[in-house]
């Protein structure tokens, strides 16, 4: 039976933390408690006055010159070897740029030339959509009998057979937090032929990844959630140094091209990840996320995820010792170990209650059917925020003050 | 033989200018005479209020419910309607999203969808490379035996035969500033059985541009020149009306399914044009452009068009008054109607010629081999800069202040 948890005991924890510092770093509303930071990072302090700086000094002042002046164009890549140390990926192996969806087709793409033989593509039925209606579309689009086989989330290996070309797995699953065993399932899939893609949309700031011991061979990331990068930030793709030069790009634009101001005809690609590269970033919201990966390389790593299972395991304790009785089911496995950083309870009535607590300053989100999804970032919350959360979610269960027929079941953006 | 042209003269021009008034409405740096608009438009002032309002306010403060409240979600097809009255397109056919090169890429794969018994793309050799290079990516990676042809510039129609799957031209050259006849061109691909795709990367903005009525099947353009969108603004594209429920998108993203929040595991195309869109917008970026294309809806766009053939034919008439004798080649038709908004010079020396009057505050951009660029901008430009810009470079073809050894040949950013 574990103690109760007191609300004094968790500001003791507060105290105690070596990332409270972190917080300040970031703009958070008064009154509001956001564990939605999965699906939309808040803002950096940092990004107000850099963004202020890009748009009147190096757009408004130095304008064209910027490129050069202030490295516009080489930010793709500079930025990707940040985000590469955030993920176990040594410099030259991660770009910035477009579209989590965009890079998953060029890789998608990409996996696909390396195994022509091969036409099946491994994922998850559970997996973020995108994922699958990328894939979807390319399999379309080429005609030739690609299809999508989807692998039982607990037994994936038992799918993986000799005409698996690439096993696409998103990380940390965006509903119940499972994560999966990425070194294991990387080589399952090596040891049947088959290439990898890993999705870490939300993984990359908020789980240990280590895509270079893991053998890896491809992965994508989003930049808005636990990289805090802005809404829409721009996504980063991951190629292993071993696959870059054996590449051929299919969204082969500009920026990718081996000499881009030679204005020539024919398109060559660049050496190493620069291929990888298409049209020209939207350098604003490039700067954005700059700042926001600046700000985490600061954090420890491993002292992140200590912080983040520790308000995993606490948000469950306070959950059952205080809401015990309302029927809430937490989803996705208990081993910490396996989970991501975010927890997800599923409730018949999760859709008015989220509307509740949201009303109340409790921000997470719903994912139909019934889940109640909550963020759990360690880098701006307080263990005191989830007493509270959840002392909110008591009195919304326990007065009745959600009402299922005021509200019209509408999932927001995840 | 022309009148002699004065500074007084032209003074008296921007006088009278019914556009004088937006001069104001941009940021332009002091000491700068800025003829590198068609490369990277300048700030518009009220991009900077907007900018820190949707930071601080909409992603600071209101955080992931911004996606409803501030109409994130609708952002793309709101903002794409807005474009599409610069370019003739009634509601329902423009998205703002991604580059223009991946834009280019889902409409050469819907283009070749379509006209699958046809594997031709007829195009210019001299059309802006990332053009070419996202043709040759797409037909490499159908593995089908699509192949560009390029047309004689002069004589496009003589290139168009019953093979022709899409003629994809750019309508006004980056390099010559020739325009092409839309309507005359469409109408000839359309009765080879062809389909047509435009890029409007020089033409949105500058030049009068009718889709609707030119009955163009495709288009694509570019936020961050003449429509001065900020640094990488996302592009646009266009699908007439007609093809909107025939195309299958092959970026099959979550923003362009039919119920991107019921989380299907299936793709399936959102109605009408919101089938174009991938993966989420860059928000911050997308709201610079916005700023920059209501500042443009508020002018007329005849009067810009006037104003952009007299500064071009003031410009002929500087350069062969004031620099006659230094071997300048002025390219391009010299009949202004079939002239974008920009004039190139060549001339053996233009790399240092363009690197002395840029070091003078005169910014246009070089195109190798030969060739200085000057945009001519009718929102922001007045016609004593243009006297200004020739006195400089008069004064530096004059003084020799420009010296062929001391400069590297290095092109800048498109």
């Amino acid at each position: 039976m574990p103690q109760v948890i007191t609300r004094e005991t968790l500001a003791q924890w507060d105290e105690r933390d070596p990332l409270a510092p972190f917080r300040a770093r970031f703009r958070l509303p008064a009154g509001v408690i956001y564990l939605d930071g999965n699906s939309l990072g808040p803002l950096p302090v940092a990004a107000i006055e850099r963004l202020q700086a890009v748009v009147t000094t190096e757009w408004g002042e130095d304008l064209i010159r910027s490129w050069n002046k202030n490295d516009w164009i080489g930010q793709p890549q500079r930025l990707g070897d940040k985000i590469g140390r955030l993920i176990g990926a040594a410099p030259g192996q991660v770009v910035a740029a477009d579209s989590t969806s965009i890079n998953l087709y060029k890789l998608l793409a990409a996996a696909l030339q390396l195994r022509p033989d091969r036409h099946i593509i491994v994922s998850q039925k559970d997996n973020f959509p995108t994922d699958l209606y990328m894939a979807q579309g390319l399999a379309a689009q080429l005609g030739q009998g690609h299809s999508l086989r989807y692998a039982d989330p607990n037994d994936v290996p038992a799918s993986l057979r000799d005409d698996v070309a690439v096993m696409m797995l998103t990380h940390v699953n965006y509903r119940d937090a499972q994560m999966y065993d990425m070194a294991a399932l990387t080589k399952a899939a090596h040891d049947c032929g088959a290439l990898v893609i890993w999705d870490l949309a939300h993984s990359a700031g908020a789980v240990p990844v280590d895509l270079d011991a893991a053998r890896v061979d491809f992965a994508v990331g989003c930049g808005y959630k636990f990289l805090n990068g802005g809404p829409g930030a721009p996504a980063f793709l991951y190629v292993a140094e071993r696959y870059q030069e054996l590449v051929q790009p299919v969204l082969s634009g500009w920026m990718g091209h081996a000499a881009p101001f030679d204005f020539d005809s024919d398109y060559a690609p660049a050496p190493g990840i620069k291929r990888m590269l298409c049209g020209t970033p939207p350098v604003l919201s490039m700067a954005a996320l700059e700042v926001a990966v600046d700000l985490m390389l600061d954090a420890d790593l491993a002292t992140i995820r200590e912080k983040s299972l520790r308000l995993t395991q606490a948000f469950f304790d306070l959950v059952e010792q205080e809401c015990g009785d309302f029927g809430f089911v937490v989803t996705g496995p208990r081993e910490l170990e396996k989970r991501g950083s975010q927890v997800s309870l599923a409730h018949p009535d999760g859709y008015p209650i989220m509307q509740a607590l949201i009303a109340r300053g409790v921000i997470g989100d719903f994912r139909a059917p019934d889940i109640l999804r909550f963020g759990l970032t360690p880098l701006y919350l307080r263990y005191v925020d989830l007493w509270d959360a959840v002392a909110i979610l008591k009195d919304i269960m326990t007065t009745g003050a959600w009402d299922v027929s005021q509200f019209k079941v509408r999932a927001a953006v995840t």
